[in-house]
């Protein structure tokens, strides 16, 4: 089958996820929420496992590290010390006109002819001021023509623009006047109530006609208080692919400003600055403020870590890429502390004993530790089935790490919009514990019994997003395969390959008809004898081949199947099943007394 | 060992809590954030296994219930549709003083003498007005005797009071002026810029001086914009028990006020009304929003359920009781769908057959269906350790219950500080799916096929607080017992004796001694085997007596030590390993190889 486009397998698989109730926009009935999704009973099942997976891997696997959970909003000078106060931000622009707001690095670069404004005055105002008929309507009706008879005014002190000059067209053009003296007009201008002075431009795209720049301009003239406000001077210049046009409507934009990501609240009743809160926007910085109290109950000794999985929250601008980029999503994160160079380089044995590989030494510092926990991870990511040539690794280069990083590396996955992060390591030095050192004045310090030494330890940061990664995981089990069935008819079967350890249901259990009580009984027998251990899903409904291909969908990875021999027609096969392997379609025969040490092997 | 008083046994617990890691307070080396509670490494993993097995009681072990996780943040259009927008608040005042807001059902109520006053006047003005020497300083020292010169004016129809008097103590102190012509007064104080006719009173208690409540007016009407104010007038009350004082300083507060408990935010980088969002208050309305998606993909028929966990928030004005009553929590909900009492009646059997206790029957309308649930719940946390008698059921009484309930019943466990809601199972009737098809314009209707009938199904919803739980749970566990060591002294043993099911770690690991090689491997090698199947502490430091207590402290149910005869002293003990009961204290012999389904089966 040819490959298809990168766009059509998104739809497929974001198509999928509705269908079979993996992934449901959030508040759907009421036109949904950007950046927001919900996990349908498959997906949540699916999110809970890896979860699961994950804090075993991290916690009930090892002796040295440790779990937390902790609140999702914290104390407000966290963020001050984890610098998200002052630079979690992105550059925004907001268009002068309809204040709608773009990320700066987004706007869409245009072409055409700015025409550029000094300011406007009100109509009535200079029409009083340049004794001309308020009934004579021409100005209203003015065409482009009239208007190019120009007063050229020599500014003031008032205007800061590059050219000294002030084109007056509209001033002219209102009753066809005489041009005034210049300084007369300029001084007579300045003595008006209605006047703004304020710079605006309008981008025009070619082919556009000219008059829509100042219809856009006493737009926004008129929203600054300006009733049927004239334009002051006009200047035309043409440009190439400027950013600082609003492309729907050709508005001038404001020069970025930075827009912090953290969503903002207030605690207690009160809407004051004192109560302001932010709902996190990354589940690291508890692990760092509790570090003293997770250490005193713990009996953990340096090196070893504090885990957490839990929500996060970014008030992107622009979410996008289904799942990928949302506004509240999950993170698993690890802190693992450890020992600084000049520390742990006290530890290293004098004669260098061969360390068994992947054995974890004493004398390893951060560089060590990094790599360590590189390989640590993607052996982890192959163990839920995202093999490794699914996987890229990319180093970060020196410019693109934050102050404080030593090294990061991201491990990418290969996703149909493009190769993307799901998880970075990073090697962060004290950075975070020093912050929270200084900024609450309780000491961070920890004494190294064995190395003598007292220190602020440094920290290796795995952190995963679990969303992306459920994302990586559906992209990486959808399959469509050609197969024939039974009679011959070749069809596609859509099948979900997720590894049966993160699988959301284990096993489908089947009665081979429904009309047969025998069968059903028989087979919720099955089903009562493998759910202590496993989710079982029963389904009696339709033929079987129809019923495997739903459990296909949904990513199954074994059914068994009850039928007459199962009851003993065949009386050497009574009390044995059909189990169906997923991804190979085979079935084997298994009796029933050893279908849950069997399965239980598979799923582990 | 008499039972401690009610606030030594929380503060026990309390401090086990911190000591041992069960739970720290949010942001503690900021001072924390009121209302905010972390777990440590025993917490969490305490809140994990409760969680899961909740999880897996609804949708493992049931066929008719399937899980969902949605966002915390949704589209706000939810929050009107259930009313939490309009009606989920509190009644609130303010001092008029210094702005501190109290919930108006807990003014602690005070008496005293209540000063009320008309307004102020600026005494500069006053002084000019009265032709007073603004040098004389007669005011500011003015004794309360110079105070009862009285000038007595009759009130015009500017002011409300029930009395047609105002005595302008003030006035008449100001220079000992003779009193004024009434009339002249008040229409010359109408004429003055710095004059505030605003009623204010401040109640003092007895004992306290008068001048108190001058004192405070002052800077009242001074924050309103009066300098260096002059009282109008001065009636006092006497009062009792009033609740209309702040207890702190006497003033006046506002009239009760609403004060919505649901935390707000802004979606996307704009602060206006449209873009205003909340944190879910409650997890419950995901589910109903989510009912037809679930539906569609689930292959369920009503009776089902959809099932969720997850964090909720609630602006709680006086977060109390430790953990109890917090302002970001955690729900595990069931919204089960059933047919409505006329829809089900059809599917009464003519003959009454005789029903399995227990079983579901087609026929159940609201009032089985909750009795149903309601005995399910008990039966839940009865299997992870709180027994029936630490529990106690409370039906609300009509006039308690919600508008659109038919019932509810709360199950109740008896806190160190009081008999408190755990769940709350209500027969909430089709309210919800109605509301949000009538808000969203999407149908909510379902057909049932089995009894020929389209309708909007009705809910029955156990609703349990997760932190609330683990709190109860861990009140249950906290156990002190005077026992004798081998020595024959005697001491208190701290032991949380939660059930296996759900304590934090399963299982101690103990080599005898630490400076044995051979047993300290042979106790990692137990360590090993029992690892894949449940968490396990593994502890070497210290007499084996007092790794026992801090296991006993961390409520973990067994203890595997490995002592010489493991390694085959007594040849006949080669491979077999002491297994203590943290409850009992008694210490078996058992088999390696029977240790993990022995183990297995104690835990599940």
């Amino acid at each position: 089958m040819a490959e298809p486009k990168v766009n059509e397998w998104m739809e497929k698989i974001v198509s999928l996820c509705k269908r079979r109730g993996f992934v449901f926009q959030s508040s759907e009935v009421y036109g949904g929420i950007n950046g927001f999704w919900d996990y349908g009973p498959l997906g949540a099942e699916l999110k809970r496992n890896v979860k699961e997976n994950w804090w075993a891997s991290m916690t009930r696997e090892r002796d040295d590290v440790v779990g937390l959970e902790a609140t999702i909003i914290m104390h407000p000078k966290i963020w001050e010390a984890s610098g998200h106060t002052s630079t979690f931000s992105d550059p925004m622009v907001d268009c002068l006109l309809t204040r709608k707001r773009f990320r700066a690095d987004q706007v869409a670069a245009q072409s055409g002819v700015v025409h550029h404004y000094y300011g406007a005055v009100n109509r009535g105002e200079l029409q009083a001021l340049l004794q001309v008929d308020p009934e004579s309507g021409a100005m209203t009706e003015r065409s482009p023509e009239a208007a190019s008879h120009t007063g050229t005014v020599a500014a003031g002190a008032t205007h800061r623009g590059p050219e000294n000059l002030l084109e007056i067209r509209d001033i002219a053009g209102a009753g066809g006047a005489s041009v005034l003296s210049a300084l007369k007009v300029l001084e007579q201008l300045k003595q008006l109530k209605s006047i703004t002075l304020e710079v605006y431009s309008v981008l025009v795209p070619a082919g556009k006609h000219p008059e829509y720049a100042r219809k856009v301009a006493r737009q926004y003239y008129e929203q600054r208080g300006i009733e049927s406000p004239v334009l002051l001077g006009e200047r035309t210049e043409e440009v190439q692919d400027s950013i600082r046009y609003n492309p729907d409507n050709g508005s001038l934009l404001t020069e970025p400003r930075p827009f912090n990501l953290m969503f903002k609240t207030y605690v207690g009743p009160v809407e004051s600055a004192e109560n302001v809160a932010y709902l996190r926007p990354e589940t690291a910085q508890a692990i760092f403020v509790q570090f003293k109290n997770v250490l005193d109950v713990s009996r953990q000794k340096v090196p070893f870590g504090i885990c957490q999985i839990g929500k996060a929250f970014r008030n992107e601008i622009n979410p996008r890429n289904f799942t990928f980029r949302s506004r509240e999503f999950e993170q698993m994160e690890l802190e693992f502390f450890i020992r600084p160079n000049e520390v742990a380089e006290t530890l290293r044995p004098t004669e260098a004993a061969e360390a068994a590989e992947g054995q974890i030494q004493s004398h390893w510092g951060w560089n060590e530790w990094h790599q360590y926990w590189v390989e640590q991870r993607l052996r982890w990511y192959e163990s839920i089935g995202l093999t490794r040539d699914s996987l890229e690794l990319y180093w970060q280069k020196p410019e693109e790490l934050a102050h404080y990083a030593r090294a990061t590396v991201d491990i990418l996955y290969k996703f149909p919009f493009g190769t993307q992060e799901l998880e970075g390591i990073a090697a962060r030095g004290n950075f975070d514990l020093s912050q929270h050192q200084k900024f609450s004045g309780k000491s961070m310090e920890y004494f190294d019994e064995e190395a003598k030494a007292k220190y602020v330890p440094h920290v290796i940061e795995p952190s995963a997003g679990v969303d992306r990664l459920i994302l990586a995981l559906i992209c990486q089990a959808y399959c469509e395969e050609e197969v024939t069935d039974e009679k011959g008819k070749t069809e596609t079967r859509v099948v979900m390959k997720f590894s049966p350890r993160i699988a959301p249901v284990k096993v489908g259990v089947f009665p081979l008809l429904k009309n047969r009580p025998e069968l059903v009984q028989k087979a919720r027998a099955v089903q009562d004898l493998l759910r202590p251990h496993m989710t079982v899903f029963y389904d009696e409904a339709g033929a079987i081949g129809r019923r495997y291909r739903r459990q296909d969908e949904a990513g199954t990875p074994f059914g068994v199947t009850i039928d007459f021999d199962t009851l003993g027609e065949t009386p050497d096969l009574k009390d044995t099943v059909t189990l169906r392997d997923r991804d190979t379609m085979q079935q084997t025969r298994v009796r029933l007394d050893e279908l849950v040490p069997l399965l239980l092997e598979k799923i582990r």
